[in-house]
């Protein structure tokens, strides 16, 4: 990595991916390390239970502990701490800092105002690299990250993790397909940099005529939010919900794959095939988790 | 035990619960164990203070760790997400589950769907089969479990806590009397259970009679809640309130138990008197949940 | 120290606190020591994030771990219970406990009920000793405590920081500057109690003509809710701001402190000048919570 901070997926290149995801699979293969006396600090400035707990698990599962800011609204930042302030204080208290907040920018502004390494865990509409990471890690784990074939399916308008999905994608050499309906397609700006980055990109408002080609079918949810009319939502969202019956078109070898949580756009029959894998990309977060933290704590002792 | 999971006290044999009451004694008495690197996983799903202390304390004094899912407004819970699919997620971080729920039968639920332990700490008007332990273990630390007698006093009607203990007494030679109002009296169904077991049971709608022969008075509070009427609820809820005056009636080594919180029921004078055994209590929950993860979490290392 | 709990700074000699300012220091140097297996409650029956994640990394820093009673609203607290029942249950997982409590004399009414050392982190307008200490501890790093000349500006009427940090320097040779509002000037009461203690005191309403004498600036907050009236709110604060121009007639070694969070009444660009001292001052602590622990669960351990 060129950098003490982790903020975006964009500054890692393919390198610097496989030594994370080299030294994750080691974690997963019960690799340890003992980090006693190592503090990462949590600073949620939004909910997250997925990604606060898999940061929590990861630390401990290395040997170190955490501290946490608690909830905003128990918070300094309520009686009107600015977020430069309120990192400041806490790198007098952690080794790292992890930050979630709903701004765009945060993560980059926070980590120009601290000396210890910042991971960004969402930036509102930004980005969420150790989202990428660990996505990447599970495509690796089941299909490779070389020659392959990528379906991604839902909301590609709104969904920030697709697109540092794709973009990351971008470093291999996989073609990628982008199912949804005509008003959630991928924004112009996104579309456009995928091509300039030599991506092979093709939009499909159905899943069918691809889904024999897939190696990995990774499923989005569409909001409700998204819709004024809820008929109209109704009928887009039962389009681009898959059970078991749709994955009979499929190869043996799918992989399917969802950030959690879902709510109804994969059917429960799904989880008993062999197609499954979105439980276990949650559960790599931890060991993608603790090889990030423990590369990046190394670094911070450096200096 | 003879399974991975606690859910129910009523899946103990006598000889489990012996096995672990003294292995809560050994940890009571100073016995140490390391446990570093064991992870227990939190998820209430809905507010316990005293009880997620007091697992989060058990699994520290182990030597282990614990991670928190949260709390449930800022979590995946509200977007959505199926009990079935957190459980999921939380198995792979966490080595065994402690699972509080509002539903009867969320725990069973949840331990269907997930390969490490599930440790159930209430659901709803369900089981609570931690508390159930530590209310056996305090007895027994006080007053031995057999060839004793036992007053369990107040909301008899909507106590999980006295329906769980009641029935785990039937495996000892308690004889059991209940002391409630009219309208509060144990539902016909536990009862019934009650005498199917060949339990002692007799019910009373006043302490002043059977007092004298208590070795053991359980009170629980009288909720506001249970009654239309404000004046009705004063009545009967001053009625079944014990302060150190009351106690004068009561044998010499009387132990006087509470699941607390208490609100009046209990008057302080109490606390100043070598009846008082609710504090203790509380505190017992600790070796026993300790006994209880090092126990299961054995298991969990052995699959 | 004379006792087992920390209530206020006012029961700490010279000597109490200059003792664990020097091991404050020894910590700040690196000096570790392993409490692993030492638990610390913690208490918060209102916000704080500053105080509580200070505590929460000094005792891990230590070694040793907490258990977190929770907030208020998802607690036994909102069922009723007494602040005397709460920690009389605590005291039974944790080997001292921390308590953040909305009225004056909570801290030592807890401390009459339990037998592990309790430590007043806040009691509504009463004390917050260990603020004190750190506070004492940057001004002894950066200017030491003698022959010193030390200014406080802002809210003097209501802020329990700034009377207990005034009456701590009592104990030593240090001329004190009030500056403040004719409005928020230091109450009666703490203005005579000051006199008794034979400290040089003197009032201001302006910051201008004592600036240059000034080893330390100590700034707090006027807050908006203590004025009827918006307009004159805005022009009272504006008189009590700085920034780096304002510290140009200041002497070059001022240190300049707040206890934080601030809004505006320390502008950005003194930050980057070498009177800053608040985040360092926020940092301080931890040391000096961990030499605070350190030395209570000692006395915990000889009990």
């Amino acid at each position: 990595m060129r950098h003490d901070h982790l903020i975006s997926a964009r500054q890692l290149s393919r390198a610097d991916v496989e030594a994370v995801l080299d030294r994750a699979a080691e974690f997963d293969a019960g690799e340890r390390v003992d980090r006693t006396g190592d503090l990462l600090g949590l600073c949620f400035f939004e909910p997250s239970t997925r990604t606060k707990m898999s940061f929590d698990t990861a630390m401990k599962r290395l040997g170190g502990d955490t501290v946490d800011m608690g909830p905003v609204d128990s918070s300094s930042v309520k009686k009107g701490e600015s977020l430069a302030d309120t990192v400041r204080v806490v790198e007098g208290y952690a080794d790292a800092i992890v930050l979630r907040h709903p701004s765009e920018g945060a993560a980059t502004l926070a980590s120009e105002f601290v000396d210890v390494p910042v991971i960004n865990a969402g930036d509102g509409a930004g980005q969420h690299p150790t989202q990428t990471l660990l996505d990447l890690y599970t495509i690796r784990e089941n299909a490779g990250l070389d020659d392959i074939t990528v379906g991604i399916m839902g909301d590609l308008k709104y969904g920030r993790t697709v697109h540092s999905l794709a973009e990351a994608l971008t470093e291999f050499d996989a073609g990628q397909h982008f199912i949804s309906p005509e008003s959630l397609r991928l924004p112009r700006n996104v579309r456009y940099d995928l091509h300039e980055s030599g991506a092979d990109v093709r939009e499909h408002t159905g899943l069918e005529t691809v889904l024999p080609e897939l190696d990995v079918l990774y499923v989005t949810r569409i909001q409700r939010e998204r819709f004024a009319d809820e008929n109209e939502y109704r009928q887009v969202a039962g389009e681009y919900r898959i059970d078991a019956g749709t994955l009979e078109a499929a190869r043996d070898d799918l992989t399917v794959m969802h950030p959690l949580p879902r709510v109804d756009e994969i059917a429960a029959d799904v989880d008993e095939t062999d197609h499954a894998h979105y439980f276990d990309q949650a559960h790599n977060g931890v060991p993608v988790r603790m090889a990030l933290l423990d590369r990046m704590l190394d670094r911070g002792d450096r200096r």
